[in-house]
C-alpha cells in the first residue's frame, strides 16, 4: 500500500509543496516586490513600459520546459518584472487598469494559496460571506432600489470582468423581457430582440449581442450629444425604428463613464424613459459607478439607483487587481435569471429560485469554480475604508478637470470633450503645421511608449485619431501632465 | 498646482501605498501562510472544512465598513483562513479544485501587484509572451494537429474558467459551421443550430447553448455506454434525429474526464465520425486533458489531437490556483473567430485576422482586461517541469484505481463505474439494512463535512444519490481512503 511518502512521484511532489521552501521564497518575493513598488512609485529609475517588440518578448519566454524544471522562482520573478508595464509608475496614464493597493495584492496572494473555489458555499464559506458583504456595500453605495432593507432588496454577484458582467446582465434582461423563453426554446422562438445603447457603449455590449444571437442590429445605437453622452431625446425615435423593424426592445444599456471619453449618460432621463416604456435599464458603470463614492462627484451617477442592473469593475476605480466585477440588480431575485441548469454533483438540493440559496453563488455566475475575489475588495474596504476610495475618485476626477483646463489654455492642443471622469482625450496640433494630424498622434504615442517616459493610448473620435489618457494613478500630478505635453511636442519634432 | 503630496487625500493614499508597510505586512503574511500550509498538509490539527452555517458566516463578515477602515490585514487574513475550506488538507477529496503549488500562489501574488491587464501586448509584454509559450506547450502535449510547426499550426488563448472556455470554443464552432453569420445577422437568420454531446457533459455546455440562443434542444444528448462514456454508435441516430427536427448540427462536444465520474469519451471513434460528417470536434478536457502529461495514462486521450478545439483547466490538474483555462485550437486561426468587434481605443490598427496580431489577446477572449494568469502556469512548468505534473496525474489516477478496487472488495460499498481518472463515485449500502439509501448517503456526507474529518461531495447517477470523491490532493493516501470508509460507517450508524 502506498503511504504518503514512499513513492518517487510522491517524493518530488512532497518537495514541491515544502512549506519551508515556500517560506524562504515567499520572503524573498516580498523583498523584491516591495523594492519594485518603491522604485515604480518613485518613477525616476524605471521606464513606464520597458518596450520591446513582441517577437523579442516571445524569444525571452521560450515554450521549452525541461522535464524536471529547475528555474528558480526568483529568476522568473525578476524576468516577469522586467517584462511588465509598471502600473505603479505615476506616468502610467493609459488604460483603465488600476495600480492596485499593495494590500489588495496580499489578499490575492492568500486567496491564491487558499484557492477556495466558491461554486458552492462549502467551497468557500468566508469568501462567500465576503462576497455577500461587498455586494451589499456596493448596492448601498449606489442607493440601488432605495438601499438595503427595501422591498425588493438589491443584490448581485461578483464575476470575472466587465465583459462577462455585461453579458450576465443582458441575459437577465432577456429573461425578464423577451416574452418567450429564449434560453429553453431558442432565440428564434419569438421576435428578434434588441437593446438600445449609446453609440459609445463598450464593445462588450456588442459582443454580448453577438454571442446571444441577437445580431448586429440587436444593439441599436442611439446618437450622442456634443459631450458624447447618450442623447435621451433620441431614445424614442430609436425605439420606433426598432419596432418598425419587427424587433422587441428589451432595454437600454447606458454608460456611467464611457470608455472613449468617460462620459456619463443622463441616467435620470433614461430611467424615466425606461419606466414609461417598460424597458430594462442596464448601466455599464464598470469605470464610473465609483463616482458614487465621491461626495463631490456622486451627482454624475444620479439616477443609477433606478437601474435594473449595474456592472461595476472594482479593478478600475476601487484599487484592486483585476478581475473583480460586480453585477448588481435592483431586485436581487433577478440575479438568478441569467443562467439555468441542473448539476446534481454541485447543487444537491432543489435550490434554484428566489433567494433561498444566496450562498451557492455558481447559480448566478457563468463561472462554476471562481476565484475568491471578494477577499481583495473586502480587505480594501475593511482596511482602508470607503473614504479612501472616495478620496481617490475625487482626486482623479479633479486632476482630469485641471488637465482639461491646461489643454484648453494651450494653443497647440485640442480638447474635444471636457472630461467628466478621469479619462481625457486630446489632440496635438502643431502650430503652423500642415501635417497629417492622425499620423502625428500615432507617431507621438509610439515614440513616448517606446522611450518609456509615459504610457498613454489612442482612440478615434468621429474618425480622427486622438491621444487618450486615464488619470488613474493616485500619485500622478499636474507637473507630470505638464511634462507630458512637453514630451509630446518633443516627440513630434524628433 | 497640486503636487504629488500636498493634498490630504493624497496623504492618505500615499500612506496606503507605502512600500515599507507593504514589506512588513507582506513578510507577516508569508509567515502566516507558510504556517498554514504546514498545518494543512499535516492534516492533523485542522478540520478539512471548518463548518458553520451560512448565516453564521454572514454574521462574521458584516457589510459595514468604517469610513476610514482600520482593520489590520493580519486580522483579516486570520479570519479568512479560519473561514476557508482547506484544500491542502490530504482529506480534501471533494470538488475538482486543486491544492495549488505554493510557488504558483507566489506567481499570482506578483501578478496581482503587477496587474498587467493583457488586453493588448503593451499592457503585459511578458504575460503575453508567457501565455503564448504555455499555450504552445499545452498544444504540444496534446499533439494537437500533429504539434507545432505543422500546417495549420495549433494555438489558442487563456481565459477565466472552463465555462467561459467552452462558450468560446462553441462560438468558434458556430462561426465555422453555421452556414450563415449568426453573429452579425442573428440566430434566426438560418436554421436552428445544435451540438451533439454525451449525456454527462458539464452543465457549461448546456449554458453555452442557452446563452447563444440555441435552446435546450440545441444540445442533443447522446446516450452513454455502461461506463458512462458517450456511445459512438449513438452519434449517427442522434444526428438523424436533429436533422429531422430541422436542426443544423455544428459539431460534437466530447468529454475527456466527465464531471460526474471522470469518464473519457472514445475520442478516436468520435473524431472519425466528425471527419466523416464534416462536424467540429470539441473536447471538454477541463479535467482530463492532463492525462496527456502522464506516460501511463495518455492513452485515455488518444484521438484528442484530432479535435478542432479543446478546453483544459490548469486549475484542475496542473496545480495552479483558479482560474487558468486554456482554449486550444487545432488551427490557431480559429481562435480569432469567436468574437468580432471594433474598439479603436484598444486596437489602433486593423489587426483582426489570421495570426497577424497574436500578441493582442483581447481579440480572442471574452475578457478585455485579463489577469496575467499565464505567469502561474509558466512558473510551474519552468520551476518544476512537465514531469512533476505527469507524476501527479499518474499518482492521482493510480490512487483512484486502488480506491475502486478497495470499494469492490468491500461488501457494504458499491462502485457503479470503475474510475478512469481520479474521480470515484460510490454508495454505502449498510449490510442487512432496509433503508432509504439516498437518505443514507446524504446523511453520511452531511455528518462528515460538518465534523470536518473529510470533505467529499455527492451526485446523482441514474437518479440515485452517490457519494463522490476527487482524489486531487498529492498527499492523499490509501490509508486516508480506508479511514474514509470507516468514517462513513461510523457516521451512518451515529
Amino acid at each position: 500500500m502506498l503511504s504518503r511518502m514512499d513513492d518517487p512521484a510522491g517524493d518530488a511532489l512532497h518537495r514541491a509543496f515544502d512549506p519551508e521552501v515556500f517560506r524562504r521564497d515567499g520572503h524573498a518575493a516580498v523583498e523584491r516586490l516591495a523594492d519594485y513598488l518603491r522604485d515604480a512609485l518613485d518613477g525616476g529609475s524605471l521606464p513606464v513600459l520597458p518596450w520591446a517588440p513582441p517577437e523579442a518578448a516571445l524569444a525571452a519566454w521560450p515554450a521549452e520546459f525541461p522535464e524536471r524544471g529547475g528555474t528558480p522562482f526568483a529568476e522568473l520573478l525578476e524576468r516577469a518584472i522586467a517584462g511588465s508595464i509598471h502600473l505603479h509608475h505615476p506616468r502610467f496614464v493609459g488604460h483603465q487598469v488600476t495600480a492596485p493597493l499593495p494590500h489588495a495584492a496580499l489578499a490575492e496572494f492568500a486567496a491564491a494559496l487558499l484557492n477556495n473555489g466558491m461554486a458552492v458555499y462549502e467551497m468557500g464559506p468566508a469568501a462567500t460571506a465576503m462576497e455577500h458583504a461587498v455586494v451589499r456595500f456596493l448596492c448601498g453605495a449606489l442607493g440601488l432600489g432605495g438601499g438595503a432593507g427595501t422591498d425588493p432588496e438589491p443584490g448581485g454577484v461578483l464575476t470575472s470582468g466587465g465583459s462577462l458582467g455585461n453579458l450576465t446582465a443582458l441575459l437577465a434582461a432577456r429573461r425578464a423581457g423577451a416574452g418567450f423563453d429564449a434560453w429553453r426554446d431558442g432565440a428564434a422562438a419569438g421576435p428578434p430582440l434588441a437593446f438600445l445603447a449609446g453609440a459609445d457603449v463598450h464593445y462588450a455590449l456588442a459582443r454580448a449581442a453577438g454571442i446571444m444571437g441577437l445580431g448586429a442590429d440587436g444593439l441599436v445605437r442611439v446618437p450622442l450629444d456634443a459631450r458624447r453622452r447618450l442623447a435621451p431625446e433620441q431614445l424614442k425615435p430609436a425605439l420606433a425604428v426598432a419596432a418598425r423593424a419587427g424587433r422587441r426592445v428589451l432595454g437600454v444599456a447606458a454608460n456611467a463613464g464611457s470608455t472613449p471619453v468617460g462620459a456619463f449618460d443622463p441616467l435620470e432621463e433614461i430611467a424615466e424613459f425606461c419606466a414609461r416604456e417598460g424597458l430594462w435599464l442596464h448601466v455599464d458603470g464598470a469605470h464610473g459607478a465609483a463616482a458614487a463614492l465621491s461626495p463631490k462627484y456622486r451627482g454624475l451617477v444620479a439616477g443609477i439607483e433606478r437601474a435594473d442592473s449595474v456592472v461595476w469593475d472594482a479593478h478600475k476605480m476601487l484599487l484592486v487587481p483585476a478581475l473583480v466585477t460586480a453585477v448588481l440588480f435592483r431586485d436581487a431575485r433577478r440575479s438568478w435569471d441569467p443562467f439555468a441548469e441542473d448539476a446534481p454533483y454541485l447543487f444537491p438540493g432543489a435550490v434554484r429560485g428566489e433567494g433561498e440559496a444566496w450562498f451557492d453563488v455558481a447559480h448566478r455566475t457563468l463561472e462554476c469554480t471562481k476565484r475568491m475575489m471578494s477577499f481583495e475588495l473586502y480587505a480594501v474596504l475593511a482596511g482602508f475604508g470607503p473614504a479612501l476610495l472616495g478620496d481617490y475618485v475625487t482626486r482623479c476626477f479633479d486632476l482630469a478637470r485641471r488637465f482639461g483646463e491646461l489643454l484648453e489654455e494651450t494653443p497647440d492642443f485640442e480638447l474635444p470633450v471636457a472630461p467628466e471622469a478621469n479619462i481625457v482625450c486630446f489632440r496635438y496640433v502643431p502650430l503652423g503645421g500642415d501635417q497629417d494630424l492622425d499620423a502625428v498622434q500615432e507617431r507621438v504615442r509610439r515614440r513616448l511608449i517606446e522611450d518609456g517616459s509615459f504610457y498613454l493610448v489612442q482612440t478615434r473620435l468621429d474618425g480622427a485619431v486622438h491621444l487618450r489618457t486615464t488619470l488613474i494613478h493616485p500619485r500622478t500630478s499636474e507637473a507630470d501632465l505638464a511634462d507630458l505635453l512637453t514630451a509630446i511636442r518633443r516627440a513630434a519634432a524628433a
